[in-house]
């Protein structure tokens, strides 16, 4: 019989957090290392330390709270998420995870649960990347993958470093920003994409997430007077674009079940109601599951902007900006999930995840896993986003009973 | 027998002109009331006050000067056109019609030629409207199109006024910017498209010019993660305003000949790489010589982005910015034109232009028309815009003819 959480206490604290920097449309604008940001940090780490953690800030600003095991040698168990939030964003999406993980410590003290493993709580600094232009930024260089020095110097809009916030908050910590002995990683998170809501199921078991690639497309024509310049003879790069992209948002339905194609951005030179554009430069995000389909995408993007080109006389460039294979999780880590899901009395289901995660990074190291829960409508980054309390607290009970199964492993 | 121009004199004025203002690439950078704008109108006054002409400046530095006639009773006929010039954009746009009326007035001199109407050259005031927004400005307050006092409350980008920089430039007139008796309006431009080249012809007389309308789409779907949201659950802004496009681009081909249709801008919003856009904005250019084309263009454009929103789940919202019917030039003037050339000696047919020229306006207060010459490959507003001076100077001597007719009806 799996450890109980208490429903009533976890969504107390939802509210007392969701108070800090909530937006008055009920969401969140709690950009990361801003005061809000600071201000929950606070919260957090005074609540670590009512439960006796051994607090600890790295020189990242990743906060760490750590809960001793029986076993004093053994490897611990890192749960958590983040509580940095897109701007006007939603209240779910990373400060769920952390407060799910620290209603799980919260449970295991009212039982005196002793683990095996000692247990850590985590939240990671700047996952959305919306201040700071580097997602998971905190996991990213705790897994080695981003250069330390190399993410204290980011800057904000304003030109203020990752640095100057961290000191400004007073999360510039002395603990070394790296992995470590770790034994697992478990990170439960909104799912942000309709299928368990559909499904009428609260809980994931995360088998992986995509991979995909970011592409940026120019493509050139030549400028000239909107008005005495036949079509027959104009090199039009909006033509071009246009008929591109048409058909690169249909792309997916000939590719794969699960693949995806977002044109996001948008640039247009020079840009004036009467020329013609001559550089027309717009992005290209494709993700699937499956590595061979998100190549597959790309050949295929390519072959509609070549074809596109050719029909409006034109010429382009592709660049790729970044890919990324898609992640499988750690067996060890799913099936702890399937098990603890099982043990909590849940309805659940294996899923992949559309999204990047701090979990991502973090399985580089280790074995890392997660949990989804239902995201209603899918809808996430908004400040309506919105998860159903009872599925929040079947998440909770599957996400206890999977720390408990990998803490005695 | 018709006016001899001088074809050495004015090459050498053009070169002299087109010095002032000059791009490393050959091409001019001369925008209204700016320093290179200034040197320009000086050096015009300058060569008005050789010829004795009376010049005046009127209080939207539009500059006139006149030759008496026989008749001094009689109205005077105005030649003319536009120095100022697009950003970094060609030699022959507007300054090539200017020096015509000087090279007229000139050979007139040298002939001693007396003519029954007095003959006023014009130099009109940001005609391009790349400086301050309104395109044909000067002509527009003088045939009362627009309030003169508008007119100099419009700022540039860093928020200089017409007013200021009319002073600053001492072109702050004190003869009243308005229309009086004129009896006719004659105008040589380059024609900016490929007809008169492509036919082997150096001079257009221009029957008049196309109806237009300028329009500007918004659509608007929900933005979400590029991720996690399959496709059949988006309501992708961007998705639809490519497919629309796209179809608008080949609506032409199925409305007329000589329909056009530009999509200039384009603005996307949040414009994310990874978000899916919930608004997309971008305007629609389309014009035709035949007013009810425009209509049809018109409602086919709304279908297409209604149609495009239908298939993608997205809605929008279509304004239209402004509105013109085609022009037909004076009936008078237009067989002046083909008498001139006939008289020059010179290949030439009639043709409709598709862009707007100070005669528009000027055609709504008196008997206004236009020549045109040719533009290689029917480029223009860049650097490598140009006019083979052959046509320039067949241009010039069918100009002078037609003059000489207008000012002897």
């Amino acid at each position: 019989m799996a450890v109980q959480i208490d429903a009533g206490r976890f969504e107390e604290t939802f509210e007392e957090y969701s108070a800090i920097g909530a937006t008055e449309r009920g969401g969140l604008h709690r950009l990361t290392l801003t005061d809000a940001d600071r201000d929950v940090r606070d919260l957090f780490v005074e609540d670590l330390e009512k439960l006796d953690l051994d607090v600890r800030i790295d020189e990242l600003g990743n906060i760490f709270g750590r809960r001793e095991g029986t076993d004093p040698d053994a490897a611990p168990v890192l749960i958590g998420s983040h509580l940095d939030s897109q701007p006007y964003g939603g209240r779910f999406d990373g400060q769920l995870g952390v407060l799910c993980a620290l209603e799980t410590l919260r449970a295991f003290e009212d039982a005196d649960l002793e683990t095996e493993r000692p247990v850590e709580i985590v939240n990671w600094t700047n996952e959305e990347g919306s201040r700071f232009e580097h997602a998971m930024l905190g996991s990213a260089v705790w897994a080695g993958v981003t250069d330390l020095e190399e993410a204290l110097a980011l800057t904000d809009d304003e030109g203020t470093t990752v640095r100057e916030a961290l000191e400004r908050t007073g999360y510039d910590g002395d603990a070394a920003c790296e992995a470590g002995d770790v034994h697992s990683y478990l990170e439960l998170h909104i799912e942000q994409g309709p299928y368990l809501e559909a499904d009428g199921i609260s809980v994931g078991v995360v088998e992986g997430s995509y991979g995909m690639a970011w592409l940026e497309a120019t493509i050139s024509g030549e400028t000239d007077h909107a008005g005495p310049t036949p079509m027959h003879s104009r090199s039009d790069a909006m033509a071009a674009a246009a008929d591109a992209i048409n058909r690169i948002h249909s792309l997916p339905n000939r590719l794969s079940d699960d693949s995806v194609a977002t044109v996001g951005r948008m640039a247009v030179g020079p840009g004036s109601i009467n020329v013609i554009p001559d550089t027309v430069t717009f992005t290209i995000d494709v993700r699937s599951y499956d590595d061979e389909i998100v190549a597959e995408a790309i050949e295929n993007v390519e072959f509609e902007i070549d074809t596109a080109c050719r029909r409006w006389d034109t010429e382009y460039d592709l660049e790729q900006l970044w890919r990324i294979s898609h992640t499988e999780f750690s067996e060890t880590v799913r099936s702890a999930g399937l098990a603890g899901a099982e043990a909590a009395g849940v309805s659940y289901r294996e899923i992949v995840s559309g999204a990047g995660h701090d979990a991502n990074y973090v399985n580089r190291v280790t074995d890392a896993g997660m949990l989804f829960v239902p995201s209603v409508d899918g809808k996430t980054h908004i400040e309506s986003e919105l998860t159903e309390w009872d599925d929040a607290v079947a998440g909770a009970k599957a996400y206890a009973a999977t720390v408990e199964e990998l803490a005695n492993e």
